[in-house]
C-alpha cells in the first residue's frame, strides 16, 4: 500500500517508517526537517518531503491509500493537534480515501473504578504542568474525531509510559488504559508501529479509537 | 468598529448586517451569491465580497475587529458548520483580534426536569429527519469550540424556533432553551441581531455561548 506519515521523523513516526518499508509499503515521509529526514533509512519505497503538514493539499493526500497522523508538538504549541486533525478532516469529508489513522495520546483513555479520564491523574501531578496542554489537547482531538461520520478514520492510543523500544507482545484495548501482569502501563515504539501496521493491512477499527500496549 | 460577516445574505446574516450599519458599524459582507449581496441595502459603509469562506485568508481576517459566522448550509453538507469553525479558530490561535461570533443552534441548550439536549428532542421526532444533521453538527461546533482557549470567541443560541422578524424585547440565558411567559420558544432574526450587536460593542462573554430569546 502508499502511505504517507506525518511526522516520520519522531518517535512514533520513524517506527512506522521503518516497519512500513519492512513490509514492503510504499512511504511519503512528511517531516519538517530535512535533516532528520535523512536519517531515515535509505529504501527505493521511501520517498521523503520535508514541508509543514499543515500546506498538505487535497491532490497530495489523494494520491495515497493511508495518512498516519504522528506529529508531535511542543507543549505551547499542543492545540496543533486538534488543528491537524481538523484539517485533515475538513479536507477529506465524504471521501472514503485516503484513510486516516491518528496516533492519539493515553490522557483520553478511562481508568480506576470510577473510570474517569488519564488526563485528570496526569493534570493532578504539578510535576506534569509543563506538559499537560499535549495531553488535553490530543483529548479535544479525539473528541473531534468522534463527531466525524463521514470520514474512515481510526485512532490509536498508547499506554501511560510511550517510549521508544521495539515490539513487544500486543494487548488491545478499547477505551481502558492497559497495564501489564506486573501493573506497568507501557507502549514501546515498536510495539505501537505493529499495530499501526496490522490495522493499515487488515482494517479492524473504523469511527473509533483503540489502544495498545505492550504485553 | 470594522465588522466582517460570514453568510451576510442569509435569515440571521442579513439581519446582523442591516442593524451593524445602521449603529454606524463597518460592514464586509461575505456570501457566495454575488446576487443575493447585491440585494443587501446600499451603504457607504457596507462593502461585499462574494466568495467562499473557506477562502478566506489570514491577512483578509485581520482586517477586521470581529468576524461573525452566521453561515448557513444544507442539512447534507451540515458538517461545513464544523468545518468553518475549525479552520477560522486554526488561523486566529493565540491572536486576540478579530473576535469570533458563531451563531449556532438550540440544540446544545439543556431543556426539562433532567435537562437533556434539545437536539435529542429534534431527532426523536422522524419529521426532523431531513434536517437534523445541522444541530446535530452544530453541537459539534460547540464542543469543539469550547475545548478552544486561545481565541477569543463567543457563541450565540437562538431559541427552538428561529424565524424572520424585527427585534423584540429580549431574554438571555446561558445554556438553557429559553421560553417565553406563554411557554413560546423562539428567536427573532432582529432579537438576534441585536444580541449580536450589543455583544460585539460591549464585551459580556469571553470563551462561552449564551442563548437569547424573545420575551
Amino acid at each position: 500500500m502508499k502511505i504517507m506519515i506525518i511526522g516520520a521523523t519522531g518517535m512514533a513516526g520513524s517506527a512506522i517508517t521503518k516497519l512500513a518499508l519492512e513490509r514492503g509499503h510504499d512511504v511519503i515521509a512528511i517531516g519538517r526537517s530535512e535533516e532528520k529526514l535523512a536519517n531515515l533509512p535509505a529504501n527505493a519505497h521511501l520517498e521523503t518531503r520535508a514541508k509543514d503538514a499543515f500546506s498538505l493539499t487535497l491532490p497530495e493526500l489523494q494520491t495515497v491509500d493511508v495518512v498516519v497522523d504522528a506529529m508531535a508538538t511542543s507543549p505551547d504549541k499542543a492545540y496543533l493537534h486538534v488543528d491537524l486533525a481538523t484539517k485533515l478532516v475538513s479536507q477529506l469529508r465524504e471521501r472514503q480515501q485516503p484513510r486516516l489513522v491518528f496516533i492519539l495520546g493515553a490522557g483520553s483513555l478511562t481508568t480506576g473504578d470510577d473510570a474517569h479520564l488519564f488526563v485528570h491523574d496526569i493534570e493532578s501531578d504539578p510535576a506534569n504542568a509543563s506538559f499537560v496542554a499535549i495531553p488535553q489537547n490530543q483529548l479535544a482531538e479525539l473528541n473531534f474525531l468522534r463527531t466525524v461520520t463521514n470520514v474512515d478514520w481510526v485512532g490509536i492510543s498508547p499506554a501511560a509510559n510511550f517510549t521508544p523500544g521495539p515490539a513487544t507482545a500486543i494487548q488491545y484495548g478499547h477505551d481502558t488504559l492497559l497495564t501489564d501482569a506486573n501493573g506497568d502501563s507501557t507502549t514501546n515504539s515498536g510495539t505501537m508501529a505493529v499495530a499501526v501496521l496490522d490495522e493499515i493491512e487488515q482494517p479492524q477499527h473504523h469511527q473509533e479509537r483503540f489502544t495498545v500496549a505492550n504485553q
